[in-house]
């Protein structure tokens, strides 16, 4: 028996726009869609009618609970206009709650707001697929971007802060305004600094005892401007902050620096919320991220800089994910938005956690990752999965007739320029040509141990002809099943097929996951094993990059996992070699490392981690109507 | 008989701190204030379990009900410590609704982040009269401050960007991408360009027959870069970014600017929160803010750029203001924040108007206005009230003795120092000579046309003599009463004898409010009023001031009101000038506008819109205890 929360859609022929379609189905109280997962009111905090944060604490008291089939959404390298991914996550779990009765949650990133407004556009889905309402998931939501970009900047003003007021004090001047005493005179340490103080190997409590060369290293972070890794951050498309400098200021004194700001999902701290289990453990991370280094080579911390807790005060709420609801009225978890090319990509392992108890033994959880194979899901498992413990029992590749057609060397796709000819007629052979983009997507997918199930995400203009050959091709390439689905223009109904052909991969999944590399392995060794299931013939650093390596070898974070920054327009480094290219050097401009999220990451060629706006942006169509209060224009 | 909502606190001697008595109540459940109040739950929607977002839909709905009486809370001129006028705005609401039995409603402004964990603690009142949950209230609340900064910073990159794709298309290029056709070929202007249409007083609204003399002035904003304004913001004290040089990022095509970061409160978004009176209202504003200037001296908006509806939406929840409750149950409006010295410094009009309508005839709306009675409630009655159309009965000035002291001659007052002994021992001569500044706030307030109730917000170290002193100095200048109160120590209980005072000044009231010059002045006429009004002798204008002044009547803006940037620390535009200085000739450095917000803002001296963080900021204390959830060190 289906879910009283389930609704069913009259579909219309052609699909309307998506905005049409979310306006015209009345979202329900989004306590009625907790209720339904057997969440009571002590679980969760409203947010407006139709969202609402489930608090993490749920995950204790279902620890006893069973988890349910984990899924995870990739795809095929895209076009820059997208194939369809989240639409097919949106659309499966709507096929699975609303019409094969299973217990299903979609765990979703949060959008950026700069796309939004920018080229992109929103990503609630699209069609019959979509999360509702749409303008509240691609907006704020719950303000966790906003939280992270406030406790991104409040470590980056304190940086720059604190080199100002060390160039101007002396050690027991900067002693004394750390540690003040009080009227009676005495001093004490905030509890923060006895964090640097263990890390100092000093073991003095009383601020009294420390001698003047314990003052001197407790007091004087020393850190080298030309070292610090820690950007600013904003959520809006700015490309002129791209590259600024700072402190020009008369009162700055001259201290004058280059820095520049990216795009908020980029912050390490928005991969510290997709990577955390527990508030202890985001705690501990958000006070171990390294801004920079001191002039004598030591990593500088947050919580060397006494603000690591005031981080985790900015982020208690963002822990919490936030449920909404799809247009069929299955439930959703939206959390953590990390872009997939310049980071891991990830929704959030408490909201997948969370999720897997909630629909418990025989449900589902379909959580997406980011862009291709080799960028999204890659980090998928060997990140993401690394520290959650969790394992998928099946991998879905979105495949699109156009991209493939791409990939059999049709024309360049451009945002924002009507589509070649080539791209909405028949051309099998086109298609076959490009399987060979789906089929290393699918072996690479495959050698972590999961089925491989393909979705066709079937276009208007495809045809049967075209979606055989991809069939075909898929199931030559090793896949468990290939399926055509046309849950954009149907809904769920349009997924059912795609819907059994997951829960088949679910219930015959045996194997265990195995990851690409260990995590014992160098960081070279790492970096070579990525290029090479990329299809690289090999890797080839910059002098930076080999000093970065060496640098972070040498402080002792050569055991993280790599997260590779790379164009998700090709598995290689240039975005114009499409297919399956091979032969081809992995060049790394540069290494650098998210201690707190837990991961070294490396710069594959030049990517931008603040995109720009258009001559004409998504801004100029979208208004409030105000006598309604309903947001327009926004796709 | 007292709502069933009010609490009675224990209070203990000495006073805790303040966050150990906000933690020692545990606040109701955000939806029985709100039902204390009349409101339904589809007048408002939850943000978690103790706020709750009132829905502007109310005024409309209420719009028979008559209004309460309205009260504004202003000071004289303050130390750097504050003297507690948002402790004594709590108190005595709590006085009026737990003691008095009347039906009351605090109005008070959104703190910013930035001082939150900079030099000043949180802003939620203090000791047994405060907001609860405190921690929500100094920090996210439910996402204002974070829409204005996302909405100012969107307009930010829309400015640099529009001038970047000026620069590099040609006039017809420009026009084919802001119009470009569809796949009919068909062209159509969004919404907003049609209002730029209207402006340059072109009636086509068929893209294809604009000449190109037409399309041109549509399509070339031709900004000049040196005229720009707008400046970018952020919620946290960043010092470094005042002043910055942005766009030296190689795409940028050495497109380098001068500009800066001011602190998210100062935005003329936030002004613009603050002033508006409904949702159309708004729209209007944001869409007709001035950036800057044409290079033939136009005002260049934000609806020229096509950005006014998406600023729309990135406010629309931001308009409904935020209820919270006090330590003894009593409902609390916080909306917007502007400082008061830079800015406004007032709450909402949409709050403030919420609240009249909800307490009804009889009942008492009690709002802030920020800093010293020239600052807030000069911008409260000739900014705010000219704008809502509100006429205030009651005017509060808070006093202590340690400011009166200070006034007096008492040696220099600096935060985070130890009090001198002055201040902390009785000396009633030096009470009374500071009691000039006193008696000039009373008498500038009472110009206004209301009644003047000094409430004198006793510490633990003042005297019966020094506050006797006090008393008859406010009555010999006019006050309507003089209150001694102790609300830090005692709550509501401590302010009964303020509430009755202030309960007789709204009854006896029936003058009309008289503003201290009318818009039709000029605006040098009308910064010569104001400055006069502080006691100065004369103004001097820079060159700078005189250019602009110049410009803004040239361009029609001159019948705006006058908001002043002026310190808060004196009359005069000298902070070391205390008492009630005169004779100082007002130097305004500068003049610029707020067009959507609706006012003209000179200058007066040099005003950092940034603050910066010291050594040891309030951050080194705060942490979450990561087992219950709880902050810690707020102050």
């Amino acid at each position: 028996m289906p879910s009283p929360t389930i609704r069913r859609l009259d579909v219309a022929s052609p699909v309307p726009a998506d905005i049409d379609i979310a306006n015209s189905v009345e979202p329900l109280p989004i306590a009625d869609i907790a209720a339904e997962l057997g969440l009571r009111p002590e679980h969760y905090d409203l947010y407006g009618k139709y969202k609402a944060k489930v608090l993490l604490a749920v995950l204790d008291e279902l620890k006893a609970q069973q988890d349910g089939y984990y899924v995870v959404v990739g795809g095929i390298t895209p076009t820059p206009l997208g194939e369809g991914k989240s639409t097919t996550t949106v659309g499966l779990c709507q096929a699975l709650g609303a019409f094969l009765d299973k217990k299903v949650v979609t765990c979703l990133r949060q959008p950026s707001q700069g796309p939004t407004f920018g080229i992109k556009g929103g990503a609630a889905g699209g069609g019959y697929s979509q999360v509702i309402p749409m303008d509240e998931f691609n907006l704020h939501l719950t303000g966790d971007i906003h939280a992270i970009t406030a406790a991104n900047n409040l470590l980056a003003a304190a940086i720059d802060t604190r080199i100002f007021h060390e160039n101007s004090q002396s050690d027991k001047g900067l002693f004394n305004r750390l540690c003040p005493a009080n009227k009676e005179g005495k001093r004490h340490f905030a509890d923060v600094m006895l964090r640097r103080l263990t890390k100092l190997g000093i073991s003095k409590t009383d601020p009294n005892e420390l001698t003047p060369d314990e003052i001197r290293r407790f007091a004087r972070l020393d850190i080298d401007p030309e070292s610090i890794t820690w950007r600013r951050v904003m959520d809006v498309n700015d490309r002129f902050l791209r590259k600024i400098t700072i402190g020009q200021g008369p009162e700055e004194k001259g201290m004058v620096r280059e820095t520049g700001f990216d795009i908020s999902v980029a912050s390490e701290i928005m991969a510290i919320l997709a990577l955390t289990t527990s508030l202890a453990d985001m705690r501990e991370r958000l006070g171990r991220m390294v801004i920079g280094n001191s002039k004598s080579g030591e990593p500088i911390t947050a919580d060397d800089l006494g603000v690591g807790g005031a981080l985790t005060v900015l982020m208690k709420d963002a822990i919490h994910p936030t449920l909404m609801q799809t247009l069929e009225g299955t439930p959703v978890l939206v959390h953590a938005g990390p872009f997939a090319n310049i980071a891991h990509g990830n929704s959030s392992i408490v909201a997948d956690k969370i999720a897997l108890k909630l629909v418990g033994k025989g449900g589902f959880v379909v959580t997406e990752a980011g862009f291709g194979a080799d960028i999204g899901t890659e980090k998928f498992m060997d990140i993401k999965c690394r520290y959650s413990r969790l394992v998928p029992q099946c991998a879905i590749i979105v495949a699109t007739i156009r991209a493939l057609k791409m990939h059999g060397g049709g024309p360049e796709v451009v945002a924002g320029k009507p589509l070649d000819h080539a791209y909405v007629s028949e051309n099998v052979a086109l298609v076959e040509a490009g399987c060979v983009n789906l089929a290393k997507h699918i072996s690479n997918t495959g050698s972590y141990g999961v089925n491989v199930v393909v979705a066709i995400n079937k276009f208007a203009s495809d045809t049967e002809a075209e979606m055989n050959a991809v069939r075909s091709a898929a199931m030559v390439a090793g896949a468990f099943d290939a399926v055509i689905c046309t849950h954009h223009a149907h809904g769920g109904k349009g997924a059912v097929e795609l819907g059994l052909a997951v829960q088949r991969a679910c219930e015959s999944q045996a194997e265990p996951l195995k990851f690409l590399y260990p995590l014992e392995s160098s960081i070279k060794e790492k970096i070579e094993s990525i290029a090479k299931f990329y299809g690289a013939s090999g890797v080839e650093y910059s002098e930076q990059a080999e000093k970065q390596i060496e640098m972070y070898t040498k402080q002792g974070f050569s055991n993280l996992p790599i997260c590779m920054a790379k164009t998700q327009y090709s598995f290689s480094h240039v975005p114009s070699m499409k297919g399956a290219p091979t032969g081809f050097v992995l060049p790394i401009r540069d290494v650098r490392a998210s201690i707190g999220a837990g991961f070294i990451y490396p710069l594959v060629g030049t990517m931008s981690t603040m995109p720009g706006l258009p001559t004409r942006p998504c801004f100029y169509e979208i208004d409030v109507d105000t006598a309604t209060g309903k947001v327009m224009g926004l796709s």
